[in-house]
């Protein structure tokens, strides 16, 4: 009998695999330069008013638990910033705080998925989702983002889909704005996204972490402004709007009142209570944060402006490389671009991504864990000449190993 | 088809429905004096230098992502304290921070169990044990802790309780010193139960979250001090003995090399990177905290001083209490009293529970989430006055109650 559960098999190692070998890399003294981590405080200070915040809460003994779903504090924020941003009204029911959405994904999978149970995740995926479906015995139905059209997605593919599925899933996930793409759905495909989820009467899901991280001139449509009166689920948090990864906010907001709605969150309420709190402290540094509208303002400008630049940089670069096919980002920090393996010397992206990182000291993610063969990501968070230098080194890797 | 899966109803909201009764009653005006819950810096501060630290940690940018698996800088100071107060030597690859224990216990009921599996846990156990084992498909089967013989472990008794079961358990869980009894195991009955586990070659898990919560003249003894040479599971963190609750920071000592311990170890390290960190500038400040020996001797004195003058007054006046049985608790800060129901006008101690809330504020946890009837759990953190009265109305309540 192994130790190990079977279900954990779905919780694999791509990404840690990759962290060993560049940790390895790193101990022999080979520079690895990481494109690697969707991870902004590596490179922009979180914002003044928001540590300031953490530390009032620290210096005035917010040591304690806070309720398990979540500080009244923090829930009435996200419903501002809601009312605010979309025009809807969650109250603190609505409104579940997690430890990341990482949390969230693990608590939604496990209250309502049954071993055998399928969900729909469009391709290229968040690396979690499919694990997270995984471990608790579901089973991908995987849709395509359309890579020919911007990532968008292909609407009557996935009604033909549809009607041909034996079962109906328990839930379809998006992600927008979308990693590892970095791109946007509009409004017209999510309201048909929205129509094909009622028409088959199936939980939608929105994967939002990234949705003020927006180019310039870049219009966003949350899915809660056009799922009204159908169930649906909102994922987002701290780490990426508020630059503050690693205080790990998250939260899930369901702001509709019918059944399915208040069952999952009766039931993700009793999850957050089973696990006690999160971290507290930084709960309220959360809260005031996102209620300080005028300095996130000012802050976010700043960011995104030079966020935008390095990404269009990278894609500059990247589209003069005659080995891959890269599509313009519109928000976040991310690149996906398709090697054109037909014309390159190597046995698959992972043998891409390795040899990359062992021999260039660049590291990029190889795309089988978002679902994508012959794709991998870039993130665009280094200093640009580190950027500049980094995608260099990737282009001539290309070229060196081309096969003409 | 109902939106939830048949998994989740092991998330019960005994909890949760207390603390919403509470509610109410708080809304309506009636003061809810709570014994309730087990969260120290509710009383007592959090000692300065690990706040310091932690205002140290967000001013200094750590705000973004730690590794998974946690920074080396806990890992090590997690090291150093094993080898400080128990001899032993694990190395980084040995720890595995978590979100709290409670994290832990998800991870490791996910990576081990497969449904229909079982798990030896003693009664009463910690609320979330049964939750985090049946949301992954594994079944109880249930020892007793003995409360004639001050909530130790029936031995032999467990014995002939392995000899006939008929499939192997997956792991035996301990919980030492006791959450809700607030006693210590001695040295001989746990190694008893390491024979016991390693004669049947089942892989033991202790929780030892009040390890340095002891009263004055307690002697306590780590698993992993009797368990040498056999795989074993030593779950802890800084909610407790650094008095810091609300930072959520938990981690796993997997201390031997044998294969099962390798094994679950490796998952464990997949399952921390799926979810990507644990609150960055909090692991900082607990790796002070646990490296900043005296400091924390002098902290840990002062508190526990009080902590045990507060229980011990709990537990005179409840021994005055003629419709109850009380062991004297070691550690921690709980009581677990046993109403004599068969002198009492109470349905059940859920019953009891509820009345007592409602008719004199006063809010205690039934002992049905802990697996034994008939009891109630007193967390006794309050200030004195505050206690002394609450506990009075307790005994009150049940003379009014009294069948004769």
């Amino acid at each position: 009998m192994s130790i190990l559960s079977n279900r954990s098999k779905a919780v694999d190692s791509v990404v840690a695999e990759e962290a060993r070998e560049a940790g390895t890399l790193m101990k022999e003294g080979k520079m690895v330069v990481s494109l690697d981590s969707g991870d902004p405080p590596r490179y922009f200070k979180t914002p003044k008013y928001i540590i300031d915040a953490y530390i009032e809460a620290l210096r005035n003994g917010l040591t304690y638990y806070s309720r398990g779903d979540g500080s009244d504090e923090l829930k009435d924020s996200v419903s501002k910033r809601y009312k605010r941003m979309y025009g809807i009204s969650p109250d603190r029911g609505s409104v579940i705080v997690t430890n990341g959405v990482s949390e969230a994904l693990n608590f939604l999978n496990s209250a309502i998925v049954n071993r055998g149970e399928t969900a729909v995740l469009f391709r290229p995926y968040y690396l979690q989702y499919p694990v997270s479906l995984g471990l608790n015995g579901g089973r991908a139905v995987i849709g395509d983002y359309d890579e020919s059209d911007s990532w968008s997605i292909d609407i009557d593919g996935m009604r033909r889909r549809f009607r041909r599925m034996a079962r109906k899933p328990k839930y379809m996930m998006l992600t927008n704005p979308n990693n590892p793409t970095g791109t946007v759905l509009g409004r017209r495909v999510l309201k048909d996204v929205v129509d094909l989820a009622n028409e088959h009467n199936v939980l939608l899901i929105s994967d939002e972490i990234y949705d003020e991280m927006l180019f310039e001139g870049v219009r966003y449509t949350s899915v809660c402004e056009v799922a009204k009166g159908m169930p649906h689920i909102i994922l987002n948090g701290a780490s990426k709007n508020l630059n503050a990864t690693g205080f790990r906010i998250g939260f899930v907001v369901i702001p509709e009142d019918d059944k399915v709605s208040e069952a999952i969150r009766g039931k993700l309420y009793d999850y957050a209570v089973s696990r006690l709190s999160v971290n507290t402290p930084a709960q309220h540094a959360v809260a005031v944060g996102m209620n300080s509208t005028k300095e996130h303002r000012v802050e976010l400008r700043k960011f995104m402006r030079e966020i935008e630049r390095r990404v269009y940089l990278s894609f500059r670069l990247l589209s003069e490389n005659n080995y891959l096919d890269v599509v313009k980002p519109h928000a976040a920090f991310y690149l996906f671009p398709k090697l054109h393996m037909n014309e390159l010397r190597f046995r698959s992206e992972r043998d891409f991504v390795y040899r990359l990182m062992d021999e260039t000291g660049v590291w990029v993610r190889e795309g089988v864990g978002f679902g994508s063969k012959n794709h991998f990501r870039v993130v665009s968070l280094a200093p640009k000449d580190i950027l500049e230098d980094a995608i260099l080194k990737i282009n001539e890797f290309c070229r060196k190993n081309a096969k003409r």
